[in-house]
């Protein structure tokens, strides 16, 4: 069970700006992106200085530094004093686990949204990705490799289409656009997930689907806190009056808080219909128990009558001493005579539970149920 | 189930402006319409050149060019080169699933609407309608053939009427009243259909009724996703300071603001009743349970006390070797006493039966129910 | 069950103000009062026009033109033509089934507001009620005959009082104080309703019971629906800056804003208690189950022992052959000693029922109910 | 069960200012208290005239008119004469049931308040508390004897502290402020009640419990709705520009403001409380039930088998006719050896319920409910 | 069970600023750390004078004086005119149980949080902390020992950082920040307890599990209404246009502001989860009655017939008296065939309940949910 997002965090009470590692986290693999719209250039960093000559080589270029891996302190405080990032940006860039959210500072400014992915064996996981947006360059980083920006970096490498001519800004953009459409095909996974659960419900009722749905609602908890704080981050990357982003990017822009809003919808309508499952679920309960009740019932209302009188003619009154003391022993036919009564009075139970339609709501409910499926 | 509105999308992370088109569109099908309060051509268009005429034929004329498939990528393109559309934009166009919104740019304003149908089995189909609101066209996108416009077709062919002396913000608030009121038959029959569920949920509830219920929640969760950004998008027509839309048209679109409030209210109101609904399902079915037990424990309790009583006179002690060995056996009456003491007790445990209620309760519940109906 | 508001409608997509008559409207019935503070007059008019001369008279006069049933287009349509009343406000008024709300027009202010009312079979029913303030007249518009207002009328009548000397403006305060006054004994209605339901929960719970809960939920919630915006109209009418409104008049109309508040506490105050009556009744059927459980359980703990021990000495193990083949059978006093055993084992039995609470449970619980009583 | 605030009103219609006087309100028993920082008069008052002799005796005093009782129209309507109020603050002086609120006159401000108590046998009342502050008097209105303000008078009386060297709007907040603490006590009474109703729900529940928490829920819901619109009536007075407050004063209404929030806190806690009292108790029926059926369930498969196996050597077959018919029952050792087998099955039985964990789980419940209590 | 934060309070009525003293508070132990970055001073003061010659020294140091312990009102009023606290101030100082909040006076600002503590029990405890921050000083205010501070006051000592380079409100930064940061560990271990309940409810759910849900969603609301208000104060603390705050300090604090809204998102979280599992308990109990329910019927159902069929020929009809009374009981193979034909009834019907699907149902169940772990 995932509670929260995954978080890193120092000691309450710890200095501003101490840097906790995640051991787990590999060590920074930086990967810069030099390009405008004639040239592109793509390496791998050794060092984090490298990126200097980048940032100052007269030339207008974009410089999309690409660092996944957040497992070496010393790097990462390196790249900070590059980039001249405020030690409380470092510290929610190392320590994951930040709600979306932007920031303007001086020189960049600073966006922090989550990542999300379908693990194979189908579960959600999201990854905090942070992004320095400066007039000339991109600087994200990533806690493990692995991301959604192929496309992203094939587009820039063939060079066709307004990524190339257009500013960091609008790599911001696609990579932002790229990161909120992930969220569509997880979202219409979820979409089968529930109708497979559904059917579940209906037909084999069991503990482990309660648990299914319990485990959806929580799944569909950790989305929703990582889209509704994006929407409101995207807004502010909308609104907010920074020199930073273009007009024409911004009209993109809104294009993706569009995106971000049907996500939400879709992640809302998924919890309601989880939370229906549920009510179904208890009520399927509820029906099989009524069932077992039936069957209880109906054994018991012929079988005791029938008993009882099989008792009665059971008990050892003397026949011999009186003429009143179950003649009936003595008659010809008497067995055939009772035994036929019992039979009689059977029939006539089982007449009435037909008439009251305890009988057949047997295989009615499951014509029922198929008759509702389309 | 129908999740989430029926949408395309491009893979996440493609180029913005991509257009993936669903192959069971049909091809565009093209029709102008050009009007003023004396003329009147209606024509279908083979290619979207052919637009250009209308547009700049100099007569102060009214030009809808209404567009039915979205089937053929470089017709809508060659729309979208003529009519000076962003990328973005004809992106939504062709992606149907889009919110309903509002956005204006330079030369036109974008209107995206949401048309509500029902099929013919009676389960409620959205489908997005795309407006581009010019100073002297309107241009309408659908996916498929078939809409709620015939009327406002009439009203213009025939001539009388606002319609014919107003410009195309006044065809917009038309298009966007009949879709609109559209809502409320189909609000109605959901009423109907909800009195149907009633009617079902006291006589002879089910599984299936349940499942019933869960269908109709989700379909009001559809048309609620439809109507409660409509409502938006109108009062952003109303209120945002553009040219494009008449202040006349703008006392037009205050009742059209109106009604999609009233569709909201009906939406909220059947989502109120669906779910009390579902609390009587499930007193219904405890209800039954209790029933079926209120049997059960009566012939029960009639029953295995006389059952003991045969019993007991079943035993085999010896009569003739103690008169204390129930002596019963011996009398000339004793086994029409005993079985009058059986009787006896029988009668008893049905009175008292009756006096806590339990035998008559069948027949009052009918009753009630009965009594209880309109 | 009345889903919604009693609504008429044109066909979507009709001509804006286009009217569809409801056919069991009756036809109009014009009264006006035209009154100051000296002079007053009442006249039932035949043709709307002869309200012309009330309205241009040149004396200082308030004229009041109640207007009683909207069944006939014509008469509708040239009260339209005099008063200069919009089209679509028109349609507003004979299309029943608006919202309460106000519009602003150039000569007169239009208020829609919904009347409530109490059937003799106890039902809830609304009627709109649209007025049309202008600077020396109040229009009003009802659908059937009959109202609340006989007490205005009286005191316009009987000429003592602010209403003869102040303007059409607070004549129309005064009508929309008398229909807001008038949610109050239908709420208190609705109070015993609840105390009526609530005793019958406790004492007599059946399937009926939740029938007029779920009854009472839904009128209640078309009171909200008439509630809610009317506060919002209220407040318009308190803040717009309109001159038709005097400063006097406002003040008062605050007094009117605070009753519908209070109208709406007492429906949500109902509401809640309504939804807490269903926790109670689905609690009362639990607790009737489990005492039928308990009854079914007592008799069959006692009696399925002593019919086994009853069954044992029916064994036909002949006690001939062996001393060992239940001796008991034969014993002196062994069908004595075997009765006590059984009498001893059933007290021990009901004993340890009553120890765990199961026995004395029925009375106490109705005790307890009468005790919490007050 | 209290469902609205105790309301008295005029007949829907009746002209604004018609004032209902409550038979069971006893007549106005005035009493002034005349102080300035050094001298202090108290009288007791025969008619509303004399109060007009303290209003305007040249000091600077501040004059406190303190009304109990509102049966004395005529009384009522004098004060109104003298004060200036106007018809409709008397009417809702006079109508008590009004929520809290304050509103500015030319010479004065009305605030309404509402004074909470607990009755002897715990219940909650609450009374309208109406408040007419001025430059240099404070009038205050309560429809019976008895109220939380002794402190306030003693201190008043003492001639300690700042009461007596400030203005009429400081006893204002003296009142306010002690209404508002008042509700400490009851909220903290009304923790003691759920603590205790709590402990009843898990040792032992019964409708009555219910019924208790349904009524604690609805004097819940009547205290929120006091307390509500209390704070928005305390941020009025300390935003509203008003002449009458003095700053110094505001400040001290921001500490009441506070308390108020906290009252309102400590509502909403109470009202969550309840309601999970109520999943408690639901599920301590559901458990009672299941314990039911579980001893139903034991003694049934204990004992209806082995009434089987006695039934089986109760069969009449002729042992004589065929070795093969029973011969058990002519062996020496059968009886035993049958009784032994039963004995053995029984114990099986037993052992296997008791791994089940159906044995031991009503002890088990016993101890785990007390280990959870602290 | 905690129903509120634990309070102090006056009696209603009382004077303002009446202080009332929690007898089980310690009496005030009064620490002085004087420093700037160059010089560090600690001393624990036996008189509040003592603090006079450190505010006033002339040179430019902050100085933090760290109040613990409210258990003498003489040291708290002399403290109170030292710093010059407003009386209403000090009266929320001593009187814990105040919501976080800020107040700015003439020479300081005033900042109420909350300390949230682990009990070793594992309970959840919190602690008023009162902050005032002057130019040059921070006086603090704790209720009893022991806080969370350690690590701020080591750093003070160790002389690095920014700590002793920057003003008072630096220090209120760093307090707050380590407040709202050791909520972290408090909510991992609810997210800790929160799954060994769901183990609990799905292994073994009994009607202690309930309690401790119950219990925990009491903290859980005693854990939100203390970070609620939290959010806003320190928000407050951004916005506010203070001269005791400098920018920089501000952009940090925006940092704590994000701590204080992720920690509101674990709240909420919990909450829903908590919600979450008392469904699945519910579900469970529910599935409990139902396999006690199928066992009862599996038995009842395979016995009671059989039961019959010996009591038939438990009968005592006469054979010998007519061919028709019985025959098989004096048949050769009579008694074996009978039994033959009694095991075949019931092998059938155990075929059947495995059909159904109720043998199997029992290992199914606790296969599914093993299978469902994770």
């Amino acid at each position: 069970m995932q509670l929260f997002f995954r978080r890193v965090r120092a000691t309450p009470g710890a200095a501003p700006g101490t840097l906790v590692i995640n051991k787990q986290s590999p060590a920074p693999h930086i990967q810069v992106m030099d390009y405008n719209a004639n040239v592109f250039t793509q390496k791998i960093l050794q060092t984090p200085q490298e990126v200097i000559q980048y940032l100052t080589d007269g030339e207008k270029t974009v410089t999309w530094i690409d660092v996944h891996g957040l497992g070496d302190e010393a790097i990462v405080r390196e790249l900070g004093m590059i980039f001249d990032i405020h030690p409380l940006t470092l510290e929610d860039v190392v320590h994951v686990g930040q709600r979306p959210k932007t920031e303007e500072f001086e020189t960049h400014r600073v966006v922090m949204a989550r990542m999300v992915e379908l693990t194979p064996d189908g579960n959600v996981e999201t990854e905090q990705l942070s992004m320095l947006l400066g007039h000339t360059f991109l600087l994200t980083f990533q806690e493990f490799p692995g991301d959604c920006f192929g496309p992203v970096r094939d587009r820039l490498r063939a060079g066709r289409g307004m990524l190339r001519r257009c500013g960091p800004d609008y790599l911001l953009y696609s990579l932002l656009d790229a990161t909120i459409d992930h969220y569509f095909p997880v979202m219409e996974r979820f979409g089968e997930r529930l109708e497979e659960l559904e059917d579940e419900v209906v037909q084999n009722p069991r503990t482990s689907t309660l648990r299914k749905i319990h485990d959806m609602k929580q799944e569909l908890q950790v989305l929703r806190r990582a889209i509704w704080p994006a929407r409101d981050m995207i807004n502010a990357l909308l609104r907010d009056d920074s020199q930073l982003i273009k007009p024409e990017t911004r009209l993109h822009m809104r294009d993706c808080y569009d995106h971000a809003i049907q996500v939400m919808d879709m992640v809302e309508n998924c919890r309601e219909l989880a939370s229906g499952l549920l009510d179904i679920y208890m009520s399927s309960v509820a029906n099989r128990t009524n069932e077992v009740m039936k069957v209880l019932t109906i054994i018991t209302c012929i079988f005791v009558p029938l008993t009882f009188i099989a008792g009665v003619y059971g008990m050892n009154f003397k026949t011999e001493i009186s003429p009143w003391n179950m003649p009936e022993l003595t008659w010809r036919y008497g067995y055939p005579l009772i035994m036929g009564g019992m039979a009689f009075l059977a029939i006539v139970m089982l007449f009435s539970f037909w008439r009251v339609g305890w009988l057949g709501s047997w295989d009615d409910e499951e014509d029922g149920i198929e008759g509702s499926g389309r």
